[in-house]
């Protein structure tokens, strides 16, 4: 029987354009052109759509990534899924994560779960889609499929599900409209209206559809960011205008992996949920000594991933903040998040995205966190 | 015996203006004219020199104390010490917390001990002090009686001292150099080479000396903002143009005090020390069920004082991080320093203070955290 | 007959409460409780909608304006109209304006128009009403009203009208949905689908559709924030939750008027058009030489009333710029527009709001600027 | 008799590494290889120190310039000198100018002068001369030899120097400390006692040292950032961590030149004096039919330098702006120059790098403005 076999390395980078941690792992035989299936990062930069750090990363990962394949830079993304999140303020050092799949011949190994990870793209989704059940609909699609890809069948299995959809752009927007068509939004930010915080939801919601969370009959254009009640708790999205298709990649864990790693997730209960986080931490396995990890146990911790939505709401456990008003909230979001994290794991290499406001990856209020652990 | 007995009282702030805490605090009779003491609070603003929301604020609490004390505005900073820190960034809740000392015919109480509080000015500063080897005695002598005014004798019974002075001027430089005097810098501001910095420093190293921590011989106008290696475990220091004298207060332990709280220190390690933070609270006697507070401890946790200056390096733990290059390092090196608290104490009520880079309050890299314990 | 004589007097401010030059005029007979009429200013500050410097400078004004009316401050509003815009990035002096209205027994003047004022207030206006056309008749009926209060019947003889409405709050949006009626917008800033700048915007269409600049029968719901074509050439607005009314100051030109002060206004054809700036004050009777007024006539230059709307477009005369991606493009819209302001007048106390992105008030791309001079 | 034939190419650029409009000249044959002598530019991103906009467009045009010239990328710096400045926050389109020599047989031109460029680098600087008379001294003496490169004997002649040196860094200052010396600064920023602003001033007290615009009797290290009466008129200077020599580029009119452009320069008197704007283009030749450009002048200017920095003081004509006080005052201030110089040229492709407070760039509140124009 065929058995996957996952890695993940993680690289920290010294620059936006520093791929010294992957030709390093090349060197070593840890990634080779035939293994390597997905690069995870947070790069350095203002974390906004025009964050030259992301861009440069972006430029400088694919033509590494090219050169190593030897293959042109244009088929990259038809063989390594790319995920970069922009922004690194506060406590969050820039890396890059490698995911190597390999298949290997082995008998099942019973019950002891173990990592595995699928990719797949979705439909083409038309611009009129966008932040909407057409989006929702492919979306969940993908991610079955994605699934599939990994040997998964059990929803309960899945433990993250990174997606990447097209946003609306200036011309995908006149190009709806010439046809008749309407937009979710006109607004190409990641505010509250925001096209960008429409894409990113309807992605989650299509995950949280594939999965069970929500079904499909309690669904529709209208609950896109206003039931904050439907959400998914495994799933990271981010959108983009350049693309026209969706990307999913599902990491779940399963009996016929051969990997030597596991993962495993939780949500936490509001933004300063620290037990929360060791609550994900522990479900992937990990032991902890008070507030932190047990000295063996933090080596053998390979990664974390989290969100870090800011609240829809001014109250804390009864008290009031001022996140929701402060002139870089997005900033301090996000900052506040790595914190967070780094608070419980003892150290910064963690992948954290957010600073969006409000969102259906993770309940109202709450963010998801899953880690990945060396059995 | 005449014993001390003080107490502490949090209030949130629904605005800067707001004192309704503080007028509830008087109707229950918690707070009067003759024991109320000092005033402690974080404000909601920028954070700025500019920060309109401290003024405000300071102009609304005068006014309050003013008229609760039945004396002139111009008279309540000789009765009640004023501590405010502008910037509450993410999830730091404004509040004022109202400090109140009375004296009670008490036998002594052996070797309990309990909180006690102390306050003295010290003498004018002058301008070519600042920053310098004038400041640095001057603010000694003042924390020696603010000790004095405890109670304290034993400088390890100190567990918070917290100072203000004056800072320079465009006008307090011009005089300085009229009279032939040179200033410690020209930059105002709170930068690496600002004279508030140099002000905040010179203070810390002022407390160090008293308290022994760094032996007067040690200390030249040389070493300030140069020998990290010196520094006070417990000061938290902040400097103002408009003022001529410091002003101290000094939190401690004393066996001569029937307080119902006591108040406990400790420094983390770096800026990611959540165990640091559980060390400081511990030392005050909360205890820990894994990383929060047992259920009944945090009811027990009056409130947490807390610096959050960043590190002067770009490595945490080994890892790099940007923070020192983030645009609004001054704003998220203060909000992380709220998360970190936060993440531990599972609340948002924590006087925080910070967003400088490097300072004598605290070893390099870690921060001073006291917490003020109901027994 | 009785005729209006008009006065404008402008009081740069040295901090946000500062009343002194208010009381300066008072001392000097210039304003007087029975005929001060509206005080519009800038006041420094973040300019956001928790900006504390312009709460606090509200506050201030208020008290002084009660004191100096013997009136109760809550009062005040009834008989002062306060138009507060907040921030005052760059070049902008942080000042007030006081207006000044008495009848004076007159015959009448002929030709010559010179400045009158009128004020109205507006029905309640629900939060289903705001941003859509609910909004914009009763905005349009109060902008007749005060027309009618300044003696004008001609649209073409007024130059600008100055608005405050209602915005959306988190309670007035539960409040209108309780009653099954739908919001404009869940988003409560003034970003590109905010609450706030659909206030605005229905505020500005409402003022053109009395003025019979739009004809109500190119007026929906649907157009606000989406036909920019549709706009008002002297409409200046803002919104704010805590009202429920909206508030009207018309200015313009009457040949039944006694003021030693005349208006006159224009457009500006883009972000950059200092041309359109000269158009303006010279069409209110400034003389240039050059590219700056007349010595004479910069004295004679009473004020300046400008917006600075950020263009929805990243094109100016056919060149590409970046400010619609400048994180901070709200503080830079506004400063540069004070620029603009300054580098035609030669001085920086001028009445400038704006950082918003597209707007009803002036054409696309373009701005509205208003000028008042000594005749 | 040989003379220099100049010109200057300006191009606009779409994302931080496209050299589009470069390849068009290349293509068009107008620059070559052997003429491209440098690239001066205004690049997209924060304009911080790790500003991945303009480190992104250096890589990318440095790549693109080997290619062009048949060179090692590690030899364009010999060959062709490069200013980048960074950030182009509001009215400043992103764009490269390209400068070309060569050299013709011709007359001499009598007394028609035209464009000169001349290039030299200077001395090693070392760590402990930076911001210090060896710095200044060494500046000079690079001066003088990029005026003799370009034909220059006259100062009267020279309109713009672009002057890039070494600042200070972590390992610079170390290895400075370690030989027994000491720094001018431990602040690595532009903030006013930082080593960049140290280094920026020192190298335009060298321009003004080569030029006699500053006697040597009055230099001393005591003077940098000091004694703001001592200026140069016509120096733009940068500096960065990663160089140990300067680089100069001298700018003139010669009599021995066979432009078709000719420069000029002045200084404005003030922050908001776009009178001294226009003086400068005048002075090139410009001519102006009110505040604008004639028509057909305007498609003769062929590009703008000037300096933004902020004054020192809060006063403009005697009344107070906030400037120095905004948080954002390094961008608003860049931004702010880049609306006077467009509000006075009717365009965006200026360069304009500034931001810093005060400098011996220009006099004290005033800045430096330089235009060529096509003759």
């Amino acid at each position: 029987m065929k058995a996957q076999r996952v890695e993940m390395y993680v690289c920290p980078m010294s620059s936006p354009s520093d791929t010294s941690g992957l030709q390093n792992l090349a060197d070593e035989g840890k990634i080779r052109p035939e293994t390597l299936v997905a690069l995870v990062g947070k790069t350095e930069g203002t974390g906004a759509h025009d964050d030259w750090g992301r861009v440069w990363a972006d430029v400088a990962l694919r033509e590494w990534t090219a050169k190593f394949c030897g293959i042109p830079v244009a088929d990259v993304a038809k063989q390594v899924i790319f995920v970069l999140s922009g922004g690194c303020p506060g406590v969050i050092t820039p890396h890059i994560a490698a995911v190597t799949r390999e298949w290997v011949e082995a008998p099942d190994s019973g019950d002891d779960k173990r990592l595995v990870v699928g990719r797949a793209g979705s439909e083409a989704i038309a611009p009129e889609e966008v932040g909407r059940m057409g989006q929702i609909r492919k979306v969940a699609t993908a991610t079955r499929a994605a699934m599939s890809d990994a040997g998964l069948t059990d929803p309960h299995d899945v433990h993250l599900v990174m997606v990447k959809v097209p946003g609306l752009t200036v011309a995908s927007i006149r190009d709806a409209e010439s046809r008749g068509q309407t937009v979710v939004s006109h607004d190409l930010t990641f505010g509250p209206e925001g096209a960008g915080s429409y894409a990113n939801d309807a992605a989650a919601l299509g995950v949280a559809m594939a999965l069970g969370e929500v079904p499909e009959s309690a669904l529709s254009d209208e609950v896109v960011r206003r039931k904050w009640e439907l959400y998914s708790e495994v799933a990271m999205t981010s959108s983009g205008g350049e693309k026209r298709h969706g990307e999913v990649v599902v990491f779940g864990n399963s009996a016929g992996s051969r990997s030597p790693l596991r993962i495993g997730h939780a949500v936490t209960k509001d933004f300063i949920d620290a037990e929360g986080v060791r609550t994900a931490l522990r479900s992937a396995g990990v032991k902890f000594n008070g507030g932190l990890p047990d000295e063996g146990d933090l080596s053998r911790l390979v990664h974390v991933f989290a969100k870090s939505v800011i609240p829809g709401s001014d109250q804390i456990r009864g008290q009031r903040i001022t996140l929701l008003d402060d002139t870089d909230a997005y900033q301090i979001g996000k900052a506040l998040g790595g914190m967070l994290i780094a608070s419980v794991t003892g150290r910064t290499t963690n992948y954290v995205s957010g600073g969006e406001r409000n969102s259906h990856q993770g309940p109202p209020g709450g963010n998801i966190v899953a880690a990945v652990v060396r059995v």
